[in-house]
């Protein structure tokens, strides 16, 4: 951890690139004040932290760059826990590029990516998977996945986290402190208590994995498979809620040369559409691995919207379709399509199981009971769980812990020693620990923080 | 003017468009404090002028949108002489519009173009000169181009102007009041000082006037037309200079389908190269039309770079092409192409009026030569006149003052009546007066801003 320590003071944009109104330079270390001072027209160094300072930035030549407000944030009361300063310049890119030079030519360093926040977390100001957080916050464009990140941030995540780890760490303890009296046989940690703690933590380390599903689904957008046969309106459909939707985020390439992804955010969730190629009985060797390919991307989705031409499809044909398609954890909703001018009751008996909602995807008809529908499934996915993990590290980190809870209830039925029961406990306490950062190496936090921007 | 000036409170991005690690709303008006306190943690109407608040931003449903810094500028101490909250929040697009969103349902209204700096200019923090000069400043990318932008914003220009129209308005008063006493035959206002005056104002408006040649090729580039024979290497030299200078603004398609214009900035001076079509002896109509575009292109440029390849053309050839191009105002540099292994002070000869500068533009030799000899081009460019004038308006108001000025000085040779010479006078006086905004309209201030960006 020592390595990345580093006290010297750093600067970068902090603002989006590119020309704006304004743009903000950010410098933080222990020279921050002293080393602002020197290009700008005041000395901040005397003044009070949280107040802010109308000035000149001024080059070599004694030539104005441009007239700024600096805030000054003081040790201990910034975002990194340093002295800070932020200097509010015009946003030309030649003055930020202009200022940044100055700075470096002043002994500031341009700082890393996410190497403002790293030390946040060096100075105790958050723990790492609140640092995590902030990488999310600013990459998450949806509602649902904002508030998730929102509540990491502000640290729900790593109260739940310590409880469990301190309740952990009372047993290790008490199991250790066994150990040094071993020849007594005495036993300070009562395995009946115990195993119900190992119980209880197993329950929650699984509702915890279980939620990262739902929580990657949520950061990543919610797969949702649009199938059914041929000519069925599936492309219609797509182009139908591309089209109410003005929130389109991004249009790309398929995995497959028989798909088409699209990205949309509806009701503050986002939705990963995928549009395949129609499913039928294949006539020939092609054909058959284009619905090989359909069926194996349901496999891999939440949600599969079947749409069938009712004009064309009876009850028994849809159900042979669904049973290709059905499996564990998958939401399946029915689309009655090319409905016009029908009477939408007549379609519910397709299925007793699946909701079956009639449409006109090319009159965009039934889009509005196809949204809540779709809602209503993302509400089914979520879990009970209140804290939603949506960081691979941490699913990882969480599965580990749960692996070692086995462990652990394995040994208390075998009645295994005292110092293997300590082993695994402290394991999972590692793990745990892991996530907010109380272990750490250099090698993670360094891949950690080199996926933020720089500037933050 | 009556029309523009509103009090509501306004507020916008006022950072670049985008994801950044943190991004700046800006809000300004007499509510600004109290509106802002209404999504806000803390209330902002008690607090100091120029400090600055960490807190939460809650929405209707009390779900933390983000944690902020909120800087707080009081009515008089600020940018638009307004209230004032700037809210530096985390920055996703998501967050940017939740934001924008609360403060629109708090009472807010999304500011217009330019609408900080127009309020600014109406609360007398600034002159309609110098807030023309912010969006100047933000658009520069060239250290010329910022230099002029930040004088002119930096009010240089303002007093020049204001001491010119000073003196004429005492002369103004003077005539004025004889015309009061016009039975008397009294004469306040001396003939002689008068004419003095309008020598001197008429030299300082020429310069001014001629400065905006200057001043318009500061901010757009300067022209540079790259001329010669077909295969002179006129293509090479362009692509040489582009690959040395790494800060390539853009490729833009040539006005006709003969020219290629680039943009680059070198040693802090924007330029704009037009590469033509050769130009030679005109075999055919087609050709004779290439040639003759090459030529107008000379004919609108500030520096010719006429390329030839020295082992084909003799100092005759290049005489004659260069005959053909020659005009008032326009520098020209000769460069001798294709001189691999040669001795380069054998080219000089080739001309005894303009430099020669020997070059491969195959091999990159010779352009360190080639951007000396254009920077220097670029200061004989330069007018006397230390204030330059890069703003079309501006020029149209100077050049019309100088009009007025011409007419006093034709008055007073022939000694016609004291009326007609203040109406003069009193026109030069208005258009000054209108360059910095001390006459304006609703049209004229509604152009003027409608150019700026959102946010300033």
């Amino acid at each position: 951890m020592a390595l990345l320590i580093e006290k010297d003071t750093i600067c970068a944009l902090s603002t989006a690139n590119g020309v704006g109104a304004i743009a903000v330079i950010r410098v933080s270390g222990d020279e921050a004040l002293a080393l602002t001072s020197k290009i700008f027209s005041k000395d901040l160094t005397k003044v009070d932290s949280h107040t802010v300072h109308f000035g000149t930035i001024r080059d070599d030549e004694n030539k104005v760059i441009d007239e700024v407000l600096v805030t000054v944030l003081k040790e201990g009361k910034s975002f990194t826990g340093e002295n800070t300063t932020e200097i509010a310049c015009h946003g030309s890119t030649y003055i930020q590029q202009q200022i940044l030079n100055l700075l470096f030519k002043a002994g500031c360093r341009m700082a890393k990516p996410g190497e403002f926040t790293m030390r946040a977390y060096f100075n105790g100001r958050m723990d790492l998977s609140q640092a995590e957080a902030i990488a999310d916050l600013i990459a998450s464009d949806s509602k649902k996945g904002h508030e998730i990140a929102m509540n990491q941030m502000r640290g729900g995540y790593s109260d739940k986290i310590a409880h469990l780890r301190q309740r952990l760490m009372d047993f290790a303890s008490l199991i250790e402190l066994e150990l040094d009296f071993s020849e007594e046989d005495v036993e300070f940690a009562s395995r009946t208590e115990l195993n119900d703690l190992v119980i209880e933590l197993k329950e929650k380390l699984t509702l915890l994995t279980e939620s990262f599903a739902y929580g990657n689904a949520i950061k990543h957008g919610i797969s949702t498979v649009i199938a059914g046969r041929p000519n069925a309106g599936k492309s219609t459909l797509l182009n139908a809620l591309l089209n109410e939707e003005r929130a389109i985020v991004s249009s790309i390439a398929g995995t497959t040369r028989d798909t088409i992804e699209e990205i949309l955010t509806i009701d503050g969730v986002l939705y990963n559409f995928i549009d395949t190629a129609g499913i039928r009985e294949a006539t020939d060797e092609i054909e058959k691995i284009g619905v090989e390919r359909a069926i194996s991307e349901v496999s891999k989705s939440n949600i599969l919207l079947y749409v069938f031409d009712v004009n064309e499809l009876s009850k028994e044909e849809v159900q042979n379709d669904l049973s290709r398609l059905e499996r564990e954890g998958l939401s399946i909703i029915l689309l009655a399509n090319k409905t016009e001018d029908m009477d939408a009751s007549e379609f519910a008996a397709y299925s007793e199981e699946y909701p079956v909602i009639a449409i006109s995807a090319k009159n965009h008809e039934g889009l509005d009971a196809l949204k809540a529908e779709l809602a209503k499934s993302v509400e089914e996915l979520a879990t009970e769980s209140d804290t939603i993990v949506i960081n691979a590290r941490h699913y990882e980190a969480f599965s580990n812990a749960l692996a070692d809870m086995n462990q652990v209830e394995q040994a208390l039925e075998m009645q295994i020693s005292g110092d293997l029961l300590a082993m695994d406990i402290r394991s999972a306490i590692r793990h745990l620990s892991s996530i907010t950062g109380e272990i750490s190496t250099d090698d993670l936090l360094g891949n950690i923080f080199a996926n933020f921007c720089i500037g933050k």
